[in-house]
């Protein structure tokens, strides 16, 4: 095999998918185990040529992607893969750094140290939080939990019945009770109706999953304050807005929390996975986390990120986050969210307008709650038959016990063309199709 | 910012960075501070072109970077990110899919599925077990305690003095007892000393970090099966060692495992992160790991590989593991295996051979544990001097409170010219430089 030709084939796959990933049907239209079908049952005895793997990705597997890149991908939060990521992390991956420890890797500690500074600073954070990276909010949101467990000594996790499922996970892998708080009529955690006894953490949300609703931060902060209970505030997604300044209104009461997660590879165009953990106590984050057996010992006077979460092993997540700002700059960010926001309005304006649909939750960043007002079973159905044209795909959520359905915007590549075209789909499917 | 064109230099660094990785001091040679302090406070206002990030890479950051990829790095356990798994990363963060669902990437959850039959077959494991992969072991230990704990109602983890610090990590987070059990003289773990009182799970370890030990895996089975307790094996290093069939007498007794984790970043040729779980249990990890969401639901018939462990959000790992697979087949597989225990044991021959210096376990694997014979101090003054050189990075260990030095081969361009020069420089150093 040669690396460079190899390379270069792949490469051109790659450039080749980013410019007509647009043609291709969003949801991948196979039924399960239809890809399994088509694959050897068996790894091969000897070694065959690169370009064969090249060959498959396209005729065996390309029909079993669902393509997160396309630029009519509107389901869950819609996320990019920046050119500038993509790129990064071929050169991460090609250094195979493993930064369990400041010497295993001093540049991908210190980059991660300063990315994190840096995203800080675009997103208004205050000064001084320690910021480092996990893989998903999944595990940022179980090592907050798991640091408030250890601060307090509680054994209750309370968030709203709007927060994510991540949380209901973290706690159950922690043994820590779960207690969930009613919402208001705009799908926000009522603090009037806030229990904190024995509570080790409050998750409060800021753009939760169903809704993109915005927990008030601030009055769950005094609570917290005043019974001594870690604050893990969870931006998962609509923390990256926080670069436009106008969107700092859903940031009010943050700059209280023990622990923010914000995630890169949501809204803030970096590749999956690279999960942002700030906390302004990390010495709990240490106590939770920190060991260092014999193996590990060194002379360095510096730390290792692995103190501060649950994986020993690290990949070179920053790597690609730094290819990101440095290419995109803080006008990048901005302009591409704003965009974002804009297109989610228009498409809010044509629902609004249309006789026969409505919209079923404020909207604040650039996710649209609607339906069609008919049935549920009718919601449903026009979702599947419109992901089934494989035009877009978008996702759906529960509110007030009635089916929704989400588009959410969030690919670079989308344009208000599609976002119409979307909308034209749906309108087509919702008669009939 | 073109793709192609940014492309082209990103995949000339890369090739050209593997090229002559050999070249460039193994462990860097910057002190706690020093790649911080040469980069910007802050993010840039505007974006900049990749060219100058490419240009920083090799400018700023490479200095700090300790070369994992190069074939004198002899620390922990030596590992490769191979070509083809290099290749399939670009292609997986271009794709960029999220496969918390199988609907999201189906291609992802059954190539998942897919691979780790192989790797089971490879690796001679019993028919039908369920695999899946996770970041790190850490996370895979932690998903097999969380089922153990989940299956049992036990309250206590047992392993070895000897098992890795990710099973005290685990336990600590899962809210577990851990209960660590003697081990004998060549390091494994004394079945006579087994407590399962209270237990959820025993961690048994096939090639343990320190010395690659051997834990009595059939006897450890015995207990476990007569009381009721999880066994998790964890065989994330030698367990890739099963591709050849003159290693399998390590895994006697595994067959009875309810869980199993083998490292494909480790010894599989595989970029990091791969860490591969198998189970003969998957409905306890179902049971620990299950949330279903109302936007999570669909009316697909398939199953989602996040109802297996701690994350929601997975990247396409399987991809580059099939990559390896694929171009690599058994028999390239075997031969890099086979050679890195020959460049061992020729390693192991010369110090056996040497005055002055001293063998301090059992050679299994690709890992030989010695030390010169002189004081603790001495050794790892040695160790830090040769480090230092840039032309090797070793580790170290303790067994008996000795300070005990580790030389780990695993990095497929390893070849005996560098296991030889590894000896001269250690022999040089030892003489005082």
């Amino acid at each position: 095999m040669s690396f460079r030709e190899d390379g270069q084939a792949a490469l051109d796959w790659a450039a080749n998918y980013l410019e007509t990933v647009g043609e291709l049907p969003v949801l991948a239209q196979v039924e399960p185990g239809e890809i399994r079908a088509r694959l050897p049952a068996s790894a091969p005895e000897y070694g065959e040529p690169f370009a064969d793997v090249l060959r498959d990705v396209d005729e065996v597997l390309l029909p079993g992607i669902t393509h997160w890149q396309s630029p009519r991908f509107f389901a869950y939060f819609a996320t990019t893969a920046s050119e500038p990521g993509i790129l990064a992390e071929l050169l991460a991956a090609t250094l195979n750094s493993v930064s369990f420890l400041w010497r295993t890797s001093p540049a991908s500690t210190e980059l991660e140290a300063v990315t994190l500074d840096w995203v800080a600073q675009l997103l208004g954070l205050p000064d001084g939080w320690h910021g480092h990276i996990e893989d998903t909010a999944s595990t940022s949101t179980l090592a907050a939990l798991a640091a408030g467990r250890e601060a307090t000594g509680g054994r209750v996790v309370v968030c709203s019945e709007h927060a994510h499922s991540a949380v209901d996970k973290a706690a159950r892998l922690l043994g820590l009770e779960l207690r969930k708080t009613a919402a208001d009529a705009d799908f926000r955690l009522r603090p009037d109706r806030l229990d904190l006894t024995d509570a080790a953490a409050v998750v409060a949300t800021v753009g939760t999953t169903s809704t993109t609703s915005v927990d008030p931060v601030s009055q769950i902060a005094d609570a917290c304050e005043e019974a001594g209970v870690w604050l893990h505030v969870d931006a998962a997604y609509a923390g990256s807005a926080w670069v436009c300044p106008e969107f700092r209104w859903s940031q009010v009461g943050v700059e209280r929390a023990d622990s923010l997660v914000v995630n890169a590879h949501k809204w803030l165009f970096t590749p999956m996975d690279c999960s942002l953990l700030w906390s302004r106590r990390p010495e709990a984050l240490r106590a939770a986390f920190s060991l260092v057996p014999e193996f590990l010992r060194t002379s360095d006077e510096a730390e290792s990120l692995s103190d501060y979460g649950p994986a020993l092993g690290r990949r070179f997540r920053s790597l690609k986050l730094w290819a990101v700002l440095r290419c995109y700059g803080r006008e990048g960010l901005q302009a591409r969210i704003r965009e974002a926001v804009r297109l989610a309005e228009l498409f809010e304006g044509w629902v609004g307008d249309e006789p026969g649909w409505e919209l079923c939750a404020p909207r604040h960043f650039s996710l649209v709650c609607f339906r069609l007002d008919a049935s549920d079973e009718e919601n449903e159905a026009l979702l599947e038959r419109a992901n089934r044209t494989g035009e877009l795909f978008i996702s759906h959520t529960k509110l007030e016990d009635q089916y929704v359905l989400r588009l959410a915007i969030g690919n670079e590549r989308t344009t208000e063309a599609d976002v119409r075209r979307a909308w034209e789909v749906l309108r087509r499917e919702a008669r009939g199709g």
